[in-house]
Order: structure tokens, then sequence, then C-alpha cells
């Protein structure tokens, strides 16, 4: 049997000016791709810079993670955007970060829509089309992370792209396919180890867990590490850990087959 | 005797949100090259989006237009930035840009600077420095506009890249090549007649007037037209046709000889 | 028979920096009650505190317009707010404008809350009663503008503030007396008499029009004037001139028997 | 020979969305007076409202610490604004923070411009004015804090305000009286026992250390303890106990009698 691949993927780069948050750094080694914050909901031109340099040194798999225009909400309360509006502001984005790719000699991998953002296109068909388009017309080489099985991920598959369905190791499901909400019991998994057990879950068996114990089908190209816990690094290692024991290769996806080819 | 050439200059894209600013429709067809705000000082996604658009259809070459992080105050603040500081809103701006050359499939032809940024860059050779850096390092093959004779064309033709030195047909200039400031008398020319008889004065004579009815020598590319004047369209229409009457071919930079070469 | 009053109500005050909107200038003779923009969705320090005093100047009774953080959407975007954020914001942006009523001399007299924030809190009952607390809080002597018989001025009344109910003179209302929506037929009088005879129908007779030309039940304060049209003054003059016509008193709220008392 | 009085001043509130500085907590035990960031610089609405009950909880005078529109720069970045524009964002934020203040039923005590506003009105007697006239007319019982023997200060007492003249425990000065660049050796006081020592050196003998060991004489009303140092707390402690120790009475300075009266 050949051994089963899977990405790694964490957001980076949410400084902003003397504020600092995340553990950049620290986590490079334990991810394969990075969704760099572009200055909308976190970032800056001198973070954006910087962790380029830091994804490029540690051979992380460099990508766009454009959010909604609300520092001080982090990118986290859902706006109501026009398509249009989210076409421009994920073009914008991108470009941005492109400029850094360009000044540094890297390369721009992918792109992960940030938080409300994220969970909006999830939903809604017309924002998923119109970040899909966006994506395209910037770079049809590009790479579009979406929530496994969502509306996001089914539309960059109508335009063409790439495509890499993200599954979450720390999270539990709902039969739909959707995450259990933080709100209730069960959503959260606390434990590395269990973590660690539900990646290679996804990853060997196509399945995840239900906040009752039970499991669905998932197909994942890419499973998130959240990088803004106290224990993000625990968990990282772990997963990571776990993966290459069994056999799992870690790598970014440009250089895997992907679940929806 | 051969025809001279010149550009024609005029910051564009200037509007944001709900704010409207400028003619840029009107001004569109007496001008060759556009220099578009880049979200900081002025302008947002939308707009850019559209000003390429606009500017494709025009057949005007598109300029990134990248200003200080200071929309209230248009960009006309100084602030006391670092010269890595003004590397990474350089890049970050023309980046940005770049998203909706690409997605456009336009092209991207120059930078320049805007308001503050532009001035402290004539003046202050580390900052000029940066800023040719950022624009070599997003793109070798952009053009680099600044006032001509100052600190910026300087680093730029050190740093490599081609470069733009740019009149102003309706200021008048003092003994050093600065422009004479606009609280002294004489500093703007009212007149368009006036204004398009300088601009012909600096394409073929290589002269352009000091406040008190002198001249100087001064070389240039490109003739910028403000764009954000009551009377701007006039001054427009009056500086081409006259030009243009004259033998003085209009067009962008990148298909004509270059000053600095 | 004695008079009936209204107080005529205009936003204001929503320029900012380099970026002129609206006619405050001319309006001003023609209202009773300005909404000052105060840095959120629209309007700037320098904007608020001329704002103020072009008030002072023409009797116009002072209050805030506190809107959602999105200058570049002009406040018009819904956001998924806490009630928690929809508190803060609106005592920072009561507060900053209070600054500028105490530098002038002046008495700030009501709140009444800019676009999507106005419309959610017509709807939402704990967003209505965060900001009802949020204005009580500041001061609970200042009157709460709202959609009449909306959630937020009934989350008023139970907070004990004054209350103003806001009728639209150029608008067409739903049977549930709701705004008939923009997008559907007969949702905005065109014609500035029709507007003028239905502000006086409000006043006089407590009827707005619906849509299909019936009419509806209103108790009304304030009638909004649009500033932001091309119109808007023909509009003013034409409301104002018919209302004073009739009898109608015309004046700021707090001189003034209210409807909810 | 009856005790010597100080006040201990923080900047505090300078957390901003998902971002988190400072140790307010912790520190508020050993300072009495707070400067709370108005949201220019630093901080936001839910942090000030944070800040404001926290100060209320601890005894610790409020005051507001306006900046520059600055957030990425943190304020430190200088800006050549206009005396009005300064006039103009001081009473913006002190007003904004006025709100929470006003809601929160605290008493607004002092204001003390921050980072690079603080330096600019320190040496230029027209920003210094501006500023003065703001605190003045927002409410002419406000302190104003600002470095000992500077513009700022000389401008407060100009106008008619009570001034607070402020030094610094853990930096050494230069025979002008202004602090010793902290580009240049022993600009700060590494250890907090020194610290602690200036300190007392300052308020019982109005003298404070240069660089190079002598003393110059200084007249202070506070003492700053900086926040945003890892030692921060430590300093605050040793400074606190070893005024105490020697009978100093520290309290905020509404109580107290000030060197300029």
């Amino acid at each position: 049997m050949s051994p089963s691949w899977i990405d790694l993927n964490c957001d980076m780069g949410e400084s902003f000016g003397a504020y600092r948050i995340g553990m950049d750094e620290r986590l490079m080694p334990y991810i394969t791709s990075a969704n760099i914050a572009c200055g909308f909901h976190a970032g800056d031109a001198a973070v954006m810079r910087r962790t380029v340099r830091a994804c490029k040194a540690n051979h992380v798999a460099i990508g766009a993670h454009p959010g909604l225009p609300d520092l001080n909400g982090f990118g986290r309360r859902e706006m109501r955007i026009t398509p249009d509006e989210a076409y421009e502001m994920v073009i914008y984005q991108i470009g941005a970060l492109m400029g850094f790719v360009r000044s540094e000699d890297a390369v721009l991998r992918h792109v992960k829509p940030h938080g409300a953002l994220y969970n909006m296109a999830a939903a809604d068909s017309a924002l998923a089309e119109a970040i899909a388009e966006a994506v395209y017309r910037v770079d049809p080489g590009l790479i579009l992370f979406g929530l496994a099985g969502s509306e996001l991920t089914k539309a960059g598959i109508r335009r063409g792209l790439l495509v890499a369905e993200e599954a979450f190791a720390d999270r539990t499901y709902r039969a739909d396919g959707t995450l259990t909400p933080r709100s209730e019991a069960n959503a959260v998994l606390q434990d590395s180890v269990e973590a660690a057990e539900q990646a290679l879950l996804i990853v060997r068996d196509g399945l995840a867990w239900t906040g009752d114990g039970g499991t669905i089908s998932i197909a994942a190209d890419t499973v998130c590490i959240h990088g803004d816990s106290p224990h993000a690094l625990e968990f990282a290692i772990a997963i990571k850990q776990r993966l290459e024991q069994e056999g799992v290769v870690v790598s970014a996806p440009n250089l895997k087959p992907f679940s929806n080819r």
C-alpha cells in the first residue's frame, strides 16, 4: 500500500505594528503551508515581508490569507458584502502579498480566506464563486483552500482551480459535514493525542469524528493547525509526529495528488 | 529635425467608497500615463479595479501611486518613516495594484510615489534608495517616476531602473531645480495657455520658468497634469493640443527613449 | 386647534479629509436637527468641529450620528456585532462628538444611529437595548432618534429616554410600518411636491403612504431629510415651506411635546 | 519637615481587538494615574471601557492619552500636522474617553499626549498651545501632563491649566533638561534599584542624573512608569516601595500642591 499524503497548514503573520500574536517561528518546522494575513484583518507590510522570508527559509509553502476589512474584529465578524466586494478585497490582498513574494524571490502557492470570510464563503455560493474567480484571475495556478465539501471548494472546482479540501484535527463535525459549533459540547478536542489520532483518521481512513462519538466521511487534502491557542505548538508537534510515524507523507499540496482530481 | 517625445501623466483612482474625487473618465483621453492610488492615501479595491479597466480601455499606461498610510491627510502630511517602512509600504501597494492588473489582463508600467512620500523621496537619499529597491525587487522592468533631478530619480538610475524625470507644466521652479513653494508668488501658473506654453518649453528646449521670469534647464520625460483642480480638464486639453500641434509625440514612456540613457 | 409640531433632521458632517460629501451649509437653514457623523462611517475631527460650529451658528440642534466602523462601506454594510460592541462603539462616538460640543460651548441634544446600525437596531431588540443603554449612560437627557415604531425607539422608551420617532417624507411604507425596500417599485418619492405632501400627511394626520397608494398610521416626532441626493436642497425647501404654510411649527424636538409621552 | 508628594503615572489600555499589550491589571496597584489610549495610536472602545472600569476599581486617576492617528506605528512616528489638526485630534480623543468616563460614573482627571505627539509638543510651541487650548476648551479643570520644563507644560501654564511636570525614573537627562536619546550610552537605567533611587532624588531633592553621572535640577509632579517593558512590574514596585519607605506620599496630582503654583 502506497503511503498517504497530507498538508498541514497554519495561519501566520497575524502580528500588527507593535502587537505580537502567534508563535510563527516556533510553529514553522511543523507545518507545510502558511496562510499569511494580508493587512485587512491582521498583518501589515513589515510582518508580511518577514513572514514570507521565514516561510522561504523553512521551506513552507506560502499562501495568502485574505480577510474582511476589520482589524478591530480580527476579521471574525460577518459583514454583509456583495460578491463584487469579496472579489475585489481578495484580489487586493493576494496582490499585496504577491508583492512580497516577488521581492523575496519566493512563490505564491495558495489562497485561504480567513475567519468570517471563510465561513461566509463556505455557505454562500455567490460569495464562493466571486472568491474563486478572484483567485483564478490573479493566477490560475493558485490552489484554493476551503472547508472540505463547502460551497467554496465546489466553486473552486467549477472554476477550474486546484482545490485543497480542509479538515480540522481538533474539531468535531456534524452529520452534514459542517463543524460542530463551539457553543456545543465536544466541539473542540482538548487533548493533543486525540487531535493527532483524528488527524490520522482523516488522512488514512477519510473519516472524522462527530460530537457524539460517531464518524462521518471526509476527503481532506490539508489539515488546519490552529496557531493562536496556548497549546498550539504541542498540538502541531503531536499531529506531525503521529502522522509521520504512521508513514503519512506530510508535504505542501502542490506536491501531492488532490482528492478532487 | 526629429520630433520630440513626452509622456503626460495624471493621478487617478483617488476616490474612496462613497467619496468621489477627480474626473478620471474625462481626463483619460488627454493623458498617456495614469498613477493609480493604492488604498493608503486614497483609492480602494473597487476604485482600483475600475481605474485599471478604464486605463486599459483608453490605452493609458498603468502605474502604481503608492502613498503614506494617511487617508485622512490624503498622504500629504510628512511622516518620519524608516527606509525599511518605505520599502515595505511601496511593495505592498504595488503588489495590490498588480493584483488588479493581472486580473484585468493589463500591464503595470510604472511607479510614482504620492504626495509627501514623493517629496520626502526627492530630498532624502535613503528613502529614495529604499523606494527604488522596492520597485526593482517587485519588477525590474517597472519605470520609476520622480521629480526631475531629485534624489529619487538618481536612486532609480543607480539601481538600474528605467526612470522618468518628471516636470510640472503649471508650476514654476527655483534656481536649484526644485519647485517654487506654493506659498510664494508666481508658484502656480493660473492660465492654461501659459501652462501649455511651458510644457512645450520643457519638451522642446529643456527649459522651465523660474518665479521671476527667468529659465532653468530641465530634462523631463513626463509632464504631470494635475487632476484635482476645477480647471484640470481645460489644462489637460490645452497642454496636449499645444504639444501635438507643434509636432511633439505624446505617448507613454515605455515607448520612448529616456533622457537618462 | 393648536398647531402641529415637527422636527426636520438631516445627516451632516459626512465629509472626510480631502473628500467632500453633502451640501451641509446650504441645507442648514431648512433643518432643525443635524445628525453629525463621528468618524467611524464618515466624518473626521476637523469636519466634526466645523459642523458643530455651523450648527451653532444656524441654531440647528446638534446630534451624534454613530455608525459601524466601516468608512469604506459608509456604514451601510451590516456587521455581526455583539450588543457589547454596539454599546461601546456608540459611547465612543457620542463622546468624541461631545468633545467638540464642549469645546464650542454648544449643547448635544440627540443621538441617531447611522445606516446599517440604524437598520439593525430597528429590528434587533438586544442591539437596540445596548444602544439605548449607551445613550442613557453617557447622558440620560439625550433624545434617541429611531425608526417610528421600531425596536430601537421601544428600547429607548423602556430605558427612560426621550425618544423621537422618525418618519421619511420621501419613502413609502409597508403595512407593518417598515420602509418599502428600495428594490421595489414606488419605494421612493421622486417629486419634491409629493414628498412635501407626505410630510404634511405624517404631521397633521399621522398617516404615511404605502407603495400601492394606501395609508398606514404613523406617529412621528421628526422627519428625515436626505442630504446626499442631488435634489436634497429642493426637497428640503419644499418640505419646510409646505409645512410652515400649513401652520406646522418646525423646530427641534427638545422644544416640543413628544409622541411617546 | 513636611512629607514630599508625587504622582506615579503609567500608559494603560493599549491593547487593540485581539491584540494584547501591557500588564495593566498587575500594574494598577503601583500607580496613581493612568494614561488611557484613545483609539488613534492604540486602544479601542472595548479596551477603553474596561480600562476605565479597572482604574475606578483600583482608585487610579483616569487620564486621556491622545496620540497621532497611526495605529501601525503605535503613534511613535512623527507626522507633520498643523496646530489645528493637533487641536482637533486631541479634542476628539479626550471626548471619546470622556464618553466612557461618564458611562462608568468616573471622573476624567488629566491629559497626557502620547509618543511622537508628546515629543513634538515638548519642542514646538505652536503645537503645544494648540494642545493646551484643546484640553482647556473640553474641560478647564483637566490637568495637562508634559515633559518637565517643556514647551507643552509652559503652554499649559500660560493657558491657565493645572500642569503636571513629568520626569522619568529610568532615564537620564542632558544638561538642557531633555532626555538623553536612547541611542546614547547610559540613556536608560537598567536596574530597578537605581530607578527607584533616581525617583527619590527627583522627588526629595529636585535633581535628576545626567548620562555622565552629574545631576540637573528638575521640578516634577509626576513620575512616569513604563508599562511596556518586561521588567515594568519590578520597576513599578521598586519605585513605589522606595518612595513610600522614605515618607513620600504617592497620590494622583489632583490631591497635591503643584510645582507650578
